[in-house]
């Protein structure tokens, strides 16, 4: 099993940043790179991507809401057309920058309130991976396992990854504990690189219940912008290499 | 000779509007659609590339400043590297738009500020139509005749589309004269007709000052915010297929 | 009783209209005034307040959710105190520019979704009023009779002046007919001077269903962005005065 | 002499922040709060101003071009009146936000390319400390000695305090080198203390050149954005304590 190590990127805004972008791109093997909704304006566009085709990461588009004050986590009133479009600008302005470095977006991940908001509903998460399938059926799917997002996009037949993320905590139903509930968020770097391990070795995750769950994921996502993310994003990454070195 | 009859589309935002992009729809034969810059917005271009490709019409992207308040007509202490990026992301978005309607982007026609910038200097004229060409060298590149922009095009082999105002005087030496001096702008209806048909007749424009002189163009911009805009149209209109039909 | 004339102005953003303001300023009596969030600029801020100043009209500020493209139409996801944070700085940038005027802010009429947001809870409504009253305790809150906000200003101790809105239909209950729903808008000029002088003269209004209930208001409310506003104004405005001379 | 320790505050964005905000108001005796047009939100702002009320540091507005990608560093093609319209937004809604706190602005200090532009052309200064006046005339101006804004303000009457950049190289003439030349900002924490020693001492700062230069200021502004700016702000209030002390 090939493990993907999974990271946001570009999140920044103007002379603003919020991660070791530059630190991370060593580490990591795909990047979700924000497209200027939520975060990333051109010129931080232009310059995750250039860095992305130097390290040999991957990219894709990391599509949110149009809130950059609300880092686009606040939910709003927008109706399914207009996520359709939003969707098919972002996607598209990032295969402009992407065009410029002979480099490619080869998948899509969802971020904060467009991914919930996406689904919310199952009809809309189809129009919406319809929306992808549009502009290139080869773009992959991010997406957590079981998810309506993740069922359209098999339905339409489009290359699905589900991710494991390493430092939150999960129900036993498979489902991430909202940030803000206790114990949501994991920050105990030994505490994440097991879970990481377990994940690896058994596919498995303990909830935050104690119960032993499979998890069905290809990739692994590290959060850019918590403190020591780079620390973390080695340490995921050294455990991914001496799995595959076995 | 085949003449294009060209307007820009897609220059509201949110609830506002500035033409009736419906009406001329019916009339021109491309539009350079706004691309979230200068104005247009998710919305916006999703609707003007869907009526466009109901209509048969070309679509090409219209680049601007990020200057909403300033409808990208300030100048703006930008690099030559900022402005390669935003040209990218605009034309990236706007093909991601026509690719939800199987439309396609098939041309380029700098906004306002943004045409002047990248006018005003001969290697930042390059470097713009380098990132055209690094999206699609299938572009037409679209612009006054005699500009940087058009040599830069020609030099790395993009198809170029020479336009004529009709309702802007010329100099002789076969410029705009600028906006704000007296006489830059024809009002008068019937003026504006006889100037287009002396243009698809004769290939020529009286200047200013008096003077005829050639012009060498293909597609005739008829501009969508002037009051009478969709008549005006209609009547450039009924002189090319006059003309065609002769 | 004397009559408040009042409509929504300055609610364009940079080159883009939604009315025609110099007409309608010389029939109203009090203009709410768009603060940047859901429209206006500084500029139109600007002209707007001059405008008021010479034509003797009173002026409100009229805060939005911060949100152009939907022009403070939609709801959105944000917190008390982002929407106490926001009301300050509208209405402090309006008092700013009045300044420059010798004008002076004397009212606050909520817009759209931030006043919708504002009512459907009464805690947050008190919040919000604590707010107005914080800046000055002389400005007067607008509002529908009977709204949370209505009677947070009472107890406030701050002076409130109630709505009739002449073009929107009534439930039996006294409230405004939704958008969108049949019937919700009156758009027949001689409909809407009958409510007028009906409201005018007999403090009340027919409902939708046919019923004459009372209308506690002490203000008509004309909207600015639709079409045949000013000549509806006159119509408004005339009732008015003859109602006074009489 | 008393002298005030005057640093930029708020110059955030939604979640994005630049500074060390909270560890410097502990030092520092005057903010410049960012506005929301180069930097600053409607939240950033009201937790700034709340955080200076109860630490007991006045607060005077930062005005900046509306830039948030550039920082408010790019000039733009924007008249005086806009420039004018803009001033009294920015400071009025500080104001707002102010008078819910029970605190007062109390001071205007320019960012960056404002602040150059105001300086460009002495009566464009003189248009804008008259629309300063015009919102309260109690209003102190902040400023480089010398320059056309301070010229225009001790004209108008109001009062004046100037600056003395503790980490930025002066010239023969007492104008800071330019960013971007050589040896225009000093890194050196030991370099700093010792010019920060030297102006409260003796009045004077040592060129680029070597020359030893009177510098008439009234207050020491310190770079929140630079690393180490709250080891440094320390270092500079033990200097003002040690010379009041004396």
């Amino acid at each position: 099993m090939k493990i993907d190590l999974n990271s946001d990127m570009g999140e920044g805004f103007g002379r603003w940043t919020v991660a070791d972008d530059d630190g991370l791109m060593n580490v990591i093997s795909s990047a979700n790179i924000a497209c200027g909704y939520h975060a990333g304006d051109y010129a931080i566009m232009d310059r995750t991507v250039r860095l992305a085709k130097e390290r040999g990461v991957a990219i894709g588009a990391h599509p949110g809401l149009p809130d950059l004050i609300g880092f686009g986590r606040r939910n709003m009133a927008v109706s399914d057309a207009d996520m359709e479009a939003m969707l098919a600008c972002q996607i598209g302005a990032l295969q402009g920058i992407a065009a410029r470095y002979g480099h490619r977006v080869t998948h899509v991940s969802y971020h904060a309130a467009f991914g919930n908001m996406a689904n919310a509903d199952e009809a809309r998460a189809m129009r919406l991976v319809r929306v992808i399938a549009s502009l290139d059926r080869e773009l992959t799917v991010f997406s957590m396992p079981g998810q309506p997002t993740a069922r359209a996009a098999e339905k339409l037949g489009l290359r699905v990854r589900t991710l494991f993320l390493a430092d939150r905590a999960y129900t036993a139903a498979g489902e991430l504990v909202p940030r803000g509930e206790p114990g949501a968020v994991i920050h105990d770097l030994d505490g994440v690189r097991a879970r990481v391990r377990q994940f690896i070795r058994e596919g498995t995750v303990t909830t935050i219940g104690g119960d032993v769950i499979a998890v069905d994921a290809r990739a692994i996502l590290v959060h850019s912008d918590t403190p020591g993310s780079v620390e973390l994003a080695r340490a995921v990454r050294a455990e991914i290499d001496t799995s595959e070195a076995a």
